[in-house]
C-alpha cells in the first residue's frame, strides 16, 4: 500500500502568511524564518501583532478565504486522489488551512493547531510534533506503507529523504544544487509524471 | 490535532464479499470469516473460486461499481470531512474499495492490496500489517494525534479500545453485551453526535 506526501504551502496553495501581510497590507508580518531562524519567537512575533490590530481568528479566515489554491492544484488533487492515497504534511495551523482546504475538497492534512479563547483571539499556538514531516514518514513506514513526498524547501529535506522516493516542487535553485540527486518537478504535470514514476518504482522494490 | 478513523465495510459501504457473492449468484463467496476464522485460508479460498469462474480483477471492479455507500455515507462524511481529519482503515483491498472511494470523494483509506498479472487475473494478496488498525492507531499516536475510532465489529474493537475515544456503530448485541462501556450509536446523527462529544472530550483532556 502506498502513499504521497505533500507539502502544502508553495505546492498546492499559496504561502499563507506572505499573502496575509499582502491582503492585509501589515508589513511586519512579512517576517519569515529567513529574517528569525527560531520559529517559536517568529510565531510569538506574529501572534503579537495579530493581536495589536485587533485581529481575531474569524478576522484572518475572512482574509485566507479570499486566497486561492494555485492554478491548476485542485484538478492535480482530484487526479492524484483517484490513483493513489494522498496526505498533506504542514507546518501551518489547521485553521488557517481550512478555507483553502475545502477549496480542495477536504484532502486529509496533518498540521499545527492554534490555540484559541473564547472571544476567538489567538493565544498561542501547539505543534502535533518537533520535526513532524519526516516524523510522519517514519509512523506510515511503521503501518507498512511506502510513502513518496513531494515538498518545495528547506523544511520538506528531512520528509522527503526519509520518504521512500521524493521529489522537490519548484525549489529555490540553492537547494537543487545542494541536493543533485531528488528529481525535480516545476509544474503539476511534471510532478505527476514523477509520482508516477516513483510509485511504479516503489512497487517494484517491495 | 486531531484524527478519525472509521472502518469502511458496515459503516460507510456494505459488506463488499457479501454483495459481490449475492450480485454474481456465487454462493460459495458468501463464506465469512465466521465460518472460516483463518483469514489467509479464506482469501485464497475466495481467490480461488474467483478463478473458478474466469473473473478477473476488472470483472470485480465492474460489480461493485453497481453498488453504493450506504445511505447517508457520503453526506456524513463531506460533514466529518469539514470539522476534522479522516481516516479510513479497513480490512478490504483498495482495488476492490475503488470504485465505492470515488463516490465518497476519494476519502484517505489504509488497507491491503490485491496482486494482479499483466492479464488483470488476481494471484494474490498482500496485508498492509497484522492487526493493522490497531497498529495504525499507535502510530498515529506517534506522529502526535488523538484518535477517534469507530467501527462496527469484532475486528475493530481493537483499534477502539487503543483510540482516545471509541464509537461502535450499529453493533451486533454480543458486542455491547461485552463491552458495556463503549458508546453506541445506530445511525449517522447520533454517530455524528458521538465523535462531537468526543473530539470535544479528547480536547479538554490535553
Amino acid at each position: 500500500m502506498k502513499l504521497v506526501c505533500l507539502d502544502l504551502e508553495g505546492v498546492l496553495v499559496p504561502e499563507i502568511w506572505i499573502n496575509f501581510a499582502a491582503d492585509t497590507g501589515i508589513d511586519e508580518l512579512k517576517k519569515t524564518t529567513r529574517d528569525e531562524p527560531d520559529y517559536d519567537k517568529l510565531m510569538n512575533y506574529r501572534l503579537k501583532i495579530l493581536d495589536a490590530h485587533g485581529l481575531k481568528l474569524s478576522d484572518i479566515q475572512r482574509v485566507i478565504g479570499e486566497m486561492n489554491p494555485l492554478e491548476g492544484a485542485k484538478e492535480f488533487m482530484d487526479e492524484l486522489k483517484s490513483k493513489t492515497q494522498v496526505i498533506i504534511l504542514s507546518d501551518t495551523f489547521d485553521q488557517f488551512a481550512q478555507p483553502l482546504m475545502r477549496k480542495l475538497d477536504w484532502p486529509t492534512l496533518f498540521c499545527n493547531t492554534l490555540e484559541v479563547d473564547g472571544s476567538g483571539r489567538i493565544t498561542g499556538y501547539r505543534l502535533r510534533q518537533k520535526d513532524g514531516k519526516r516524523k510522519a514518514v517514519e509512523s506510515f513506514h511503521a503501518m507498512g506503507l511506502k510513502v513518496v513526498a513531494s515538498g518545495d524547501s528547506y523544511n520538506d529535506l528531512s520528509m522527503i529523504k526519509k520518504a521512500d522516493a521524493g521529489i522537490l516542487f519548484t525549489p529555490p535553485e540553492s537547494i537543487v544544487t545542494e541536493n543533485p540527486d531528488i528529481p525535480v518537478a516545476i509544474n503539476y504535470t511534471e510532478l505527476m509524471g514523477e509520482i508516477d514514476k516513483a510509485l511504479e518504482r516503489i512497487s517494484n522494490e517491495s
